[in-house]
């Protein structure tokens, strides 16, 4: 009988996780029922939001409970089917979590036909919820309007890579906000943006104020804390701030607020939250926008691949936290 | 020659205001030149905003400069007049700052003729840019449809009462926070608050899941600090809160910022800031709507009047901060 890997919820962290938050449990590879597959997952999506998972109480989804497999996009080869609608050999995106089998009888799982030229993986970043998150988050949430500036936190990250590429592809002006020179270069050299700010060296009041002569129209943070509150002070007239995570404050257990927020009052500005989910219906148009703009060459797929054994999960989300990839993580299981 | 007196900037305050930021400095009261007339000025308002034009640098209006006349919105009677739209006698209101006497060509000035059951002070109050500001925030910002709940915080304010009243007027239900049983009793008693909060007594994040069992649609915020922070744990699917200002923030070094902000995120909702001059071409529809709502009981003017003279400016401006008002604050000066 042929085993299979999963790491469970062992624990709500407290601050930042540890490595006995998880607990790595071992079980027979699951045997389909009727109507059943099986999936061998091949890739895993590291994603800031799974911080947020793991605690307890009232969000946007339910919590992964303790002793369940950790929730996660992931994508897989169907192995083992008695569903019509999915045969061996598939390749197959899924929330199927963290683990090396899953058993599933379809529901949520999209076969992926990878278009020429379009990586499997890019159905995890920028085709994925990553790419439709940036989508709707500036579009959508911050109506971006062509000309206008955008500033984007967490520029080298998975939705960051996306925000900017998306809002120049829209004829917006991008400042990026990321840590460290080769991540700045990363976004000026070759990802089109038109300034990018390294938090790590000068001061950022200074940086933001030279960057932004014009102000901001749209400020997508995904990161919170010192940056979105500097960046708060850049705001112009009817500006829009979209909240889209804050991952310097997911691991904090006092977290830091914006002080700067009375700067809504004075620029007539709004700051917005918003679920990618909830624009559900709408995927299907936003998929095939980015697929066009993948073909032709305006967005790339910034992806950061750690190959290894599903071992290294816990170290590997733990780079989301710290600053540690570039574009969207992903960790591929080598089999 | 008969002399004047008025509250000039003497200093920019540094956290909590001091008698000594200002200077008080005697003239001559001033000579009309052609076109012009001179108002003795019977009523100062007092408002929270004053804190914030004390400041330099960037907000929605320029600054008051050092030396100065305090800016303040003010009722007054015209006693001398070279100006052909306003005869001696007239009641007027203006920015005529902090002072016995000003000279005024008539720009930004209205004359006031009250209408019969509405006291001139009304002007500076419900029908005044305090009225204003809790109509357009409420109905325009915060987007308010019948049935919905608000939860307002410093209901017991000036701007707040008018919050309350134009809720229930419109079909809301009306929670207030407040501080101290006496303002929590005008609310409900008088006011037609369907609950109140006495942030002073008790758990505030208790009593706030307590009253709003079915969350919070629109979030009027006047506070700022703690006060929103918590509120900001009781929002609605795709609730909006109205930055108003923060009164509690105002004279401090460093400000609070809503650490739960976050919740923006989980609720789909936004945080929108305002200026209500943006909404000038709208006053005389609103002004209208509030005065019949004032004739038929709906709405009332809730005035705070300090009899004095000019001398008690500022102790009667720190009862701002320190929650020693109810309803608006008016400094009528006596002669």
């Amino acid at each position: 009988m042929s085993m299979s890997r999963q790491w469970r919820l062992a624990a709500r962290p407290v601050g930042k996780i540890r490595e006995s938050d998880f607990e790595l449990v071992e079980a027979p590879v699951p045997e389909p029922a009727d109507g059943q597959f099986v999936v061998a997952v091949t890739h895993i999506s590291l994603d800031p939001a799974m911080r947020g998972w793991m605690n307890a109480g009232r969000s946007y989804i339910p919590p992964v409970e303790i002793g369940e497999v950790m929730r996660a996009l992931t994508l897989g080869r169907v192995i083992d089917s008695r569903n019509d609608q999915f045969a061996v050999g598939d390749l197959v995106q899924g929330v199927f979590g963290v683990t090396e089998h899953a058993l599933s009888d379809g529901a949520g799982v999209q076969e992926i036909t990878a278009a020429e030229g379009i990586s499997p993986t890019a159905y995890l970043g920028v085709l994925g919820i990553t790419g439709l998150t940036a989508y709707f988050g500036l579009l959508d949430v911050g109506r971006l309007q062509p000309g206008e500036t955008v500033l984007v936190s967490g520029a080298a990250g998975a939705v960051g890579t996306a925000v900017g590429q998306i809002a120049k592809a829209k004829g917006a002006r991008v400042i990026g906000i990321a840590g460290g020179s080769e991540k700045c270069q990363l976004l000026t050299d070759e990802l089109g943006f038109d300034a990018a700010i390294d938090y790590k060296h000068g001061d950022l009041k200074d940086q933001l104020r030279r960057r932004t002569p014009d102000r901001v129209d749209v400020f997508f943070d995904n990161i919170g804390g010192e940056i979105l509150n500097q960046g708060l002070t850049r705001l112009a007239h009817g500006a829009r701030v979209v909240i889209c995570g804050a991952v310097s404050q997911y691991n904090n257990v006092d977290v830091t607020g914006p002080s700067n927020y009375i700067q809504l009052l004075v620029s007539r500005a709004s700051m917005i939250g918003f679920v990618v989910f909830d624009y559900a219906d709408r995927y299907p148009q936003a998929i095939a926008e980015m697929s066009r703009w993948l073909s032709d060459g305006r967005l790339r797929s910034i992806e950061d691949t750690v190959r290894g054994d599903i071992d290294a999960f816990p170290s590997t989300l733990e780079r989301l936290f710290t600053g540690g990839n570039t574009g969207k993580l992903v960790l591929e299981l080598q089999k």
